[in-house]
């Protein structure tokens, strides 16, 4: 990350205002290569999608995943003290060593992938502020979250997958979709870790409140965060903007990853063209989440895990986008004839 | 293979007479070890499920997926003078020699996935009869591609994924599917390697003819294939059935290859039990042959290529389940609380 750390919202503003574009030279190389190879046009389909992409986001053709990167950001929820959750938030933490102790989910998919992960941790012994009585940040310290999630995005990252970790975040990923899209609390609030109908009705009374409490501080999408979200939400926010300032893809996870995303798109309508979802999650309000900022994930496994194991799971389609689109020979090569 | 080849359709028969169901106890195993690890009860979706699929089929826990082996037959068809492909019948030879050359997708899918590859030809200069003329095999020709195909399942692989490659063959398929489901020839005619509104209309005319003629002949599913199929879906037949026998789970392609499995439910409404669907194609028979086989696919990614390509796409999935299943921490081992 070679841009000074942003403080303030008004700085992460100005970062906004040149976003990069795609390289139509780099994504024009890899759809001229595409109608060459021995194939049906087409019939790869998001495959190909996939490599023209990647060409065109790390400015290079042919596009390469040698690099993949995992972060994950973990953050502590002022809400989960209201029951919310299946587990209790002392398990943010536990997971997170159980991350650097190789023993999640991630880590095998990581290993599988061959995907360098780290696990980001933010300032777990002071979660946010239960957002049901006061904003969940301030904006200080919620612009510091997002410049710590921007300084994850080191250069010559070839493709960079997101996740979090955070008991209680997808109660405030619901009020982060309540607050941008609108509809009903029921329709954003899901069981997350698996609650029963008692808490999952608690927790949708909460966010409905929470949003109508906040709803005239509520400027902006950077202020909906403020109020609504969390320090690991603030960060992968961060490094979505950090890998577009950097040309890395990105690789989005579920729910709670996808609430951040939103916000980037709230922001600018262009500002996800550098990412993809790697799946739709159980978590109901995903799947209309993803329908708002017109993304279609690439898998759709029934997970609900966060901690980036659906992103890191995505990776080897990524790998097999670009090893087809490198690897196989035109027709000229192998002497094949083309439509009859 | 064990099996001595089978000759005749009783022989064949009389193999599915005695197929064998899942090991129990590596299933069993299985679910129980996926209790103790440290995420929510199901949160990993059908990355679970599969890694119980694979112990039961495997007869092993853990379950591991370390040899996959991708089988593709290939053959040529009577029905491909017709003009019912966008490619000429010679495609099917070069792709073949193309296969061999490394040069195809399926090649750089399987080098990623760390698999064997193998291509069977089945005497490519000699196609299947026009089955709008004939019965498209004699039963002899019918059970000789049938046992090719059991001979390639060996002893010892643990995933075998299957793929076939033959220019014409999505109308074989189309046919196939018409005489085992019923309904229009349009529900079961797709666009193949993509053609056009004519050649689709052709396509399907001489579908609805070629069952409509065979109907009093195809007394069951075996006829149904000697009738309308080709000699890459019987050998594809025999390796579904040679898998199950050698206890090796299989993972099936797209259309054609899910056609010659259709055949394989129609003989026996478990026969199909130790086989996963790697993806819908877009072929639009091939999402109904999957419900009327009660077969979820894995993967959704707009492809129609066929010559197991999606077979392969889908081994890292099944890696990952493994590599989850076995690596993960227990909650005692991490010391993470479980529920509140």
């Amino acid at each position: 990350m070679n841009q000074t750390a942003p403080a303030t919202f008004a700085e992460i503003r100005g970062l906004l205002s040149d976003l990069p574009g795609p390289d139509l030279k780099a994504g024009g190389a890899a759809t001229a290569r595409e109608a060459l190879l021995t194939k049906p046009p087409g019939a790869l389909g998001r495959l190909e999608e996939l490599a023209h992409w990647l060409a065109a986001w790390q400015g290079r053709h042919p596009p390469r995943v040698e690099r993949p990167y995992v972060a994950v950001f973990a953050g502590n929820h002022g809400i989960a003290a209201r029951g919310v959750s299946a587990y209790p938030a002392d398990v943010t933490k536990q997971m997170v060593r159980n991350f650097i102790d190789g023993g999640a989910a991630v880590n095998q998919l990581s290993a599988l992938a061959e995907a360098d992960l780290r696990v980001y941790e933010l300032a777990l012994d002071e979660p946010t502020r239960d957002f049901t009585q006061a904003p969940a940040m301030e904006e200080e310290d919620c612009a510091r979250a997002i410049a710590y999630g921007m300084m994850a995005v080191e250069a010559g990252i070839d493709l960079l997958c997101l996740g979090e970790m955070g008991i209680g975040n997808t109660t405030s990923a619901a009020a982060i979709c309540l607050a941008l899209f609108g509809g009903a609390a029921a329709d954003w609030a899901g069981r997350g870790t698996g609650i029963d109908d008692a808490r999952l009705s608690r927790k949708t009374a909460l966010i409905e409140a929470a949003v109508a409490k906040h709803r005239p501080a509520m400027t902006d999408p950077l202020e909906v965060l403020r109020c609504l979200g969390g320090f690991e939400l603030a960060a992968i926010l961060g490094a979505i903007l950090a890998a577009r300032l950097a040309r890395s893809p990105v690789v989005l996870d579920g729910y709670a990853c996808g609430a951040a995303a939103a916000l980037v798109h709230a922001l600018d309508g262009h500002g996800l063209d550098h990412c993809v979802v790697a799946h739709k999650s159980v978590e109901p309000g995903h799947a209309r989440l993803l329908e708002r900022i017109g993304q279609r994930p690439l898998l759709d496994l029934d997970m609900r895990l966060g901690e980036a194991s659906g992103a890191v799971l995505a990776i080897p389609l990524l790998k097999a986008a670009c090893a087809c689109h490198s690897g196989m020979a035109t027709f000229a090569e192998a002497g094949v004839s083309g439509p009859a």
